[in-house]
């Protein structure tokens, strides 16, 4: 009687937020600072203080009708010229506010992209490891996932990913600093997957779209690691971003998409991404946190302490014998499991209060996620635990 | 090589938005007091006082990294259960937090109910006049809308309700007070709805159901006029809520779904509404007006103005001849035309500088839609204008 996809994805909970919930239940039973809760990908440190200044500022200045009004459906024309000229300061492009609809944050300018492309049953490639609602969201828009398998450093491959391309392909995504292995595809990377794209599309005589859906942009820890800009790379591309991470407000529900001039059919591509905003029911991005946005659009939180806890988390792991990509940017570890069934290994860790993630949701069994946005304390009092884990499978 | 109906619906810009951008464009050339535009369904009354001050208090008290947090998929649970208590309070229902599904806005809530309900063709019956996205959201979520032809009171023909349901139906959706005709269904009205619903569904041996699309719920203006809580009446029932006349934050994206208990297999359906979120890319409702609602739970904005404004329009435009029914709620006057040909009319009014939707778009054509949602001194100076309208109809 009802559709049995929608019955599954509302039933079957996801192991992460199972996890969080199962963390929550202990932490009730032997004090929170008892627990090592690595499970969810929720920033851990504040927004900068301009945004609740700004937000402020905005109801002892603007017209309360306005202000909490709708916008244009595809987003208020001020706050679409701001980012786009930011983006063109940052990156060097020619994007105008004519490229860019305003969107409740990633999962909505990814579902949107994909509704906006899709016909019935094309596929969507996806690299593992990845974020497990990418399926979620494929499927939704009527299409269908389709898997490259992860190579050791977690960097795509780049052969499999040419052989999965096929006449039923409509777009490829891409999620670079990456959840859940932090890793960051380089200038090179982003240059070989373009060029593929280009000999595959005139191969296929088809124009393939490449999705790049960027929340962790701005996450990076190290001054020489550079996140390539992929619309300058490849025409085809459409830029799924969110403020969530970087302004630390994934629960106000606000980002954006770029269509730039350079795709093929640009204008009717972005009447699609209009047309799938409607057909969703998303009639506008929130205003409020719109403007904020324009007020802040230069701000990030302050990473620091995400990175000192990766460089404390991978440092203490990678003595204690785990073996683990560097990550450079997001706020994950992504660390082999130190047996086969990660399912396993991290059922196991729970009875030392360590909550981990295993890898099979991300696509790639015998890994463990380790979300580091945690307090720092967290991971300084976690690694005793860790080696005792370790320990337990030396006996 | 992209989906049609995603390009159409995103090309084909909609009556209302058209004529508010020609609104714009003739106001700068004939000033703002020149032009009487009765076009959108905006808000004109500000949001209480106590929304921008729950905001401020909210950033000055709460901690940024819950406030601007995740909260669950189905909204946070003191905002569901505060929410809950108040229908109970106003209503005397049953509900409580788990019945309560939190979105973003009313176009969210339908697209989920609809998603969370339909299998792929099944048939959504709508009564016109209606808000014309309802077929938008229909489609958009894989079923068929099928309209029932309007009674000249604008109140649902039953008759022809019953003779609509067949063994492709799977749910109905009312709107009282209604956009566009501003009727209220009666007490009487709802229940004759139940009855044909269940007489159907058991002759059929399939379950129906009822979603009621409520954002006008507390637009009534006179206090004889009682707006009936549907699900005392149809067991099947979900409402879909939104904050946006209510607390005028149209522009914030806030509301919810109600799956009563009394729903057969709640827990599946409420289920079902939870993976429709997810599929369509909602992770949560936005959580600073999630906190904003609860604080703000008894609070409606000002209305009066509201009722100042029908009462003036609708004595104005009869007195000049004008046939309408005079409604109880919502902010809109469905009125005759003078013409059969209601396009030609309204564009006919254009020069008049009187902008005025056909109700072509509200599949009831030979009818007007006047938004009566704008400054007093718009409605006093355009009675003049529609006068002179009249008046070349007499030559």
């Amino acid at each position: 009687m009802l559709p049995q996809d929608m019955l599954t994805l509302g039933t079957k909970r996801s192991v992460i937020r199972e996890l969080f919930e199962y963390g929550k239940m202990r932490k009730a039973i032997v004090g929170d600072d008892k627990v090592y809760d690595f499970s969810l990908g929720n920033p851990s440190i504040p927004s900068p203080k301009e945004v609740n200044e700004a937000v402020k500022e905005l109801l002892d200045t603007q017209d309360p009708i306005i202000l909490h009004g709708y916008s244009s459906a595809q987003g208020d024309a001020n706050v679409r010229k701001t980012i786009a000229e930011h983006i063109n300061k940052l990156h060097g492009t020619n994007i105008n506010a004519d490229n860019i609809y305003m969107t409740c944050g990633a999962a909505a300018s990814l579902c949107i992209s994909l509704r906006a492309l899709l016909l019935q049953g094309e596929e969507v490639i996806i690299f593992a490891p990845f974020f497990p609602e990418y399926v979620v969201f494929a499927e939704g828009q009527g299409g269908k996932a389709k898997i490259v398998p992860p190579r050791a450093d977690f960097q795509p491959d780049l052969q499999a990913f040419e052989e999965a391309i096929n006449e039923s392909t409509k777009c490829v995504i891409i999620n670079s600093p990456n959840n859940p292995s932090g890793v960051v595809y380089s200038e090179e990377t982003v240059k070989t997957i373009a060029e593929i794209m280009n000999r595959k599309s005139q191969q296929l005589g088809k124009e393939l779209f490449l999705i790049t859906d960027e929340p962790y942009r701005e996450l990076v820890y190290d001054k020489d690691t550079v996140v390539p800009y992929v619309t300058k790379y490849y025409k085809n591309t459409l830029v799924c971003y969110s403020y969530s991470k970087s302004l630390s407000l994934p629960g106000e529900r606000i980002g954006y998409i770029v269509v730039p001039d350079e795709v093929t059919d640009s204008k009717n591509v972005y009447a699609s991404v209009c047309g799938a905003g409607r057909a969703l029911g998303y009639v506008c991005a929130p205003t409020l946190f719109q403007q904020v946005i324009a007020k802040c659009v230069d701000c990030v939180s302050d990473i620091s302490a995400y990175k000192k806890n990766r460089d404390l988390l991978y440092n203490g792991l990678t003595q204690l014998g785990y073996e683990c990509v560097k990550p450079d940017g997001a706020f994950y570890l992504f660390v082999k499991t130190l047996e086969e069934d990660s399912v396993a290994f991290c059922e196991k860790a729970k009875e030392y209060d360590l909550l981990l993630v295993a890898g099979d949701g991300f696509a790639c069994p015998g890994y463990m996620r380790i979300s580091y946005c945690v307090d720092e304390k967290t991971i300084v009092n976690s690694l005793p635990a860790f080696k005792a884990l370790a320990e337990s499978y030396k006996k």
